[in-house]
């Protein structure tokens, strides 16, 4: 999938997918046929039929920044913590269409949809146990302090996903919360690849700090990045309609910050989100206006580039290697201004 | 719960459930509040509405057999193995009764049926989480291979369960497959508890294997007698009515085995099982006594106690302490003579 027109998939992210898919479908290849199938189609490597697909899975961002974080660290690669974050990342996708209900994911219908609930389920929970596993037999002397960052970051993933579905009954959720519930569900996982490999390889611990650090300010901004094209688009880079977070009443950050902003804007998009049955597109037009005008999408914005400027100055304090620096930053900026 | 008269929960369960529960319940109150609620109402420590349950709990038959694998190798506990293995348990019920949409679980409506699916999808991934999280932060010298293997077991147990739910869709399972099934489901986590905490204790592998492998037996073994309570009961030991698994038309063992018979009364039973809509009683009592003519019944009996014998003899060739041999060898007699 192509970009917002002038945003190229970084070289690093490409090289690390060469690297990562084949121990990736090792991994998959491991599963009972059924289970191995549903992950396949999930993946990308397969149609519903089990046939091969043309294009052929996500883009392994996460990987890529494992990977860096190993270079960052030693002159090695740990392609097990590679591919454990993307496992991880995967099952948590299979699981969050399920309890949403989101029935399309990368303009193909959601595994769930095809394979049916239990088959989905069964498949996440294949993924995230996979995780554990091919990490805990790689030989980096650090796989087990390794296995173990991932374990509490599926768990800070799940309180954020927990927050999220807590805030589908409430009408009083706060920016705080919803910034805790971001760095959760999104920033946990980016901010563990950003530093799984240098913790794989045994590198130092405030190296492996910083780059965490720098991990969880780009997932901050790249969730700000994803919930403003949620609203403004565009369909062709995520697969989601313009508008679409407004449909689906949905608490993304700059809808939250737009409804506490103290406006009367603000409260003219609380009256219109409270209203019972589908949103008209009229509707939903005149509340993306609403968001904007109470302030929402200029917060955002800026936020997104203060996370961003932050992140940098935690990279920095890292005192990488040039080239390894050079990567994880251009990983960043595609990140944050793209949407996926 | 009390199982049938005369079969008393053995002493060293009890022992076991002591030490390892406030290990379970440290590790729950770690998760977000909304998913510890749910984990805590599924392990029984609390009611629908948080409030602290009276009987409270299973009764932590993994647990005990892992407590016991460690001291087989080692004068040592290794009460974080335990509790993983409870806590995969508890992830794999919680996710099954969605799947297989069981509403009710030990006497009470299943967490899914109380919390919501998306919910109940959660806790049991938090507790996936959780279990090796634990493992990996004991300061066993095996945690890592322990942690390995206990990722692979859910692997084992995710096949068996993949197969669980194709069986409901065909009508030409057989017997070998059934088995296959269940050494997946049952018997994996069995092996595991049986094995892990010599592997945590770092003890030697031919002792982990031997133990393995009485686990295994036992598992089928545990399997079959369940399956027979599946059909004749009693529900006060299980929480299941009689003659549940043939008005539900699961494929269990003594029921595959009377179907693959090649005898009249199997063929009749296929006949009566194919019948659309529900069963009515009467049917249901005239499959049970075709189960039992066409030497299912018969068949699961003599199964499970060649299981049990199997599961002695590589108990023997262990070469254990005599206290734990006999304290496991008690527990592998009470999981098959009351079926829970």
């Amino acid at each position: 999938m192509s970009g917002r027109p002038g945003v190229i998939v970084p070289p690093s992210v490409t090289a690390a997918r060469e690297l990562v898919e084949p121990v990736l479908r090792a991994a998959v290849s491991r599963l009972d046929p059924v289970t191995a199938r549903v992950a396949a189609y999930h993946l990308g490597w397969a149609d519903a039929d089990g046939r091969p697909a043309p294009s052929g899975g996500g883009k392994a961002l996460r990987p890529a920044l494992a990977v860096l974080s190993a270079r960052a660290a030693a002159a090695a690669d740990c392609l097990h913590a590679a591919a454990a974050t993307e496992l991880v990342h995967a099952f948590s996708l299979l699981h969050d269409d399920i309890m949403d209900g989101d029935a399309t994911r990368r303009h193909r219908r959601a595994a769930w949809a095809v394979f049916g609930e239990p088959a989905a389920i069964l498949a996440g929970d294949a993924l995230l146990a996979l995780a554990g596993e091919l990490l805990l037999e790689d030989d980096c002397p650090g796989h087990a302090r390794a296995a173990r960052l991932l374990a509490v970051t599926v768990r800070d993933l799940i309180a954020g996903q927990a927050l999220d579905l807590e805030f589908e009954r409430r009408d009083d959720v706060t920016l705080d919360e919803c910034l805790r519930m971001a760095a959760g569900k999104t920033g946990s996982l980016i901010a563990c690849a950003c530093s799984i490999g240098a913790v794989a390889v045994d590198g130092p611990v405030p190296l492996a700090g910083a780059l965490s650090a720098f991990g969880a300010e780009v997932g901050l901004a790249f969730q700000l990045a994803d919930d403003l094209l949620g609203i403004w688009g565009a369909p062709a880079a995520t697969g989601k309609p313009v508008l679409s977070d407004l449909r689906s009443r949905k608490k993304s950050l700059p809808i939250v910050a737009a409804l506490t902003s103290g406006t009367r804007a603000g409260d003219r998009l609380a009256a219109l989100l409270a209203a019972p049955g589908p949103l008209p597109e009229a509707t939903l037009r005149q509340a993306a206006a609403l968001v904007e005008e109470a302030g929402g999408r200029a917060w955002a914005e800026a936020e997104a580039k203060h996370r961003l400027d932050a992140a940098g100055r935690h990279l920095a304090a890292a005192g990488l290697p040039p080239a390894v620096h050079a990567d994880l930053l251009d990983i960043a900026r595609f990140l944050t201004s793209r949407g996926h």
